[in-house]
């Protein structure tokens, strides 16, 4: 999406040589006009499958599965991280690591919510060592639901993610794929 | 708003004598027509305020906040709890109680965000003791802007948040009040 390269390359920070700061129009303020337009082009990729639920992790990747579920018509689900103590039912869980915040942290969805009936498209903002994903990817199995794919905003392919829950069998669709980066230089996948 | 009312008669469920769960469209699962519905009811209260921005706290105001932000066609802020390996600018922070969690956090926002020519709509899922909403009025008065309003989806009225916070001046708009709540029986204000 051409779109969105042009913004990574304009008010993306990058830091260090692993993370990529786009807190101006995804991960800090959104840019809800933009988000839209991704949610429609993710429910334009996965418009043959039939999706009948998106499923999220909280925070950053709530606004575009809400735009994703808006376009394809279906309810979002978003995993949370930490049990509230609303939380009371029978939980799918998975364990993810995250590089960013240095912390293993147990995702759960309320069982009644994902179903063996389900088509599930998962969304997510970054896809970097990929754990994120494979903890979603795995609460999608315990649920017996498909899984249509993922859609994922930007993918840092350099940290090898992708290419190793591809090779599980996994359809991923990213807007933005980076090569690779470092400040000031961000190179960008065909 | 009467769709809301509904909404938590026939799918709330009162736990003890203080939680609202509303996890089957608001606070798990996501019904994202229904969200733009009251984000553009939002949009309608503060249509005369020149809102610039709208602010909320991830993780379940972030989808309304996105609805009533493309209905005014500004961008959302969305302070975090917890400081994440990319954010390093300065900050607003405020300390945030919350009861559902028996925990205080944290809250944080970029300055370069918020900045004293903005005009900001507080947007958040409930309002109970007004801690979330006190700590993100906190964070406007810090950046100098003009504080519109907070829009709250749901009020728990009985629990004196919204009072303390009006008596200081604050409007509050909210789409469902609280007045009473007990397992099977729910009273709303009008």
């Amino acid at each position: 999406m051409q779109e969105l390269q042009d913004r990574i390359k304009n008010d993306g920070q990058v830091i260090g040589t692993g993370i990529l700061k786009v807190d101006s129009f995804l991960n800090h303020q959104i840019d809800p006009e933009f988000i839209m337009r991704m949610g429609r082009e993710f429910a334009q990729r996965f418009s043959k499958d039939n999706v009948t639920k998106v499923l999220t992790v909280e925070a950053s990747g709530i606004a575009v599965a809400m735009a994703a579920a808006l376009a394809l018509g279906v309810p979002v689900v978003f995993a949370k991280k930490k049990a509230a103590v609303t939380q009371q039912g029978d939980m799918y869980t998975a364990e993810v690591y995250s590089f960013t915040r240095r912390e293993s942290v147990h995702i759960t969805v309320e069982k009644q919510y994902i179903s063996d009936r389900d088509v599930v498209l998962i969304i997510d903002d970054f896809l970097a060592h990929g754990e994120a994903l494979n903890g979603l990817a795995s609460i999608v199995k315990q649920a017996g639901a498909c899984l249509a794919g993922a859609g994922i905003v930007i993918e840092k392919r350099f940290q090898g993610g992708g290419q190793q829950l591809r090779k599980e069998g996994i359809r991923i669709e990213s807007l933005a794929a980076i090569e690779y980066m470092e400040p000031g230089n961000i190179r960008f996948a065909e």
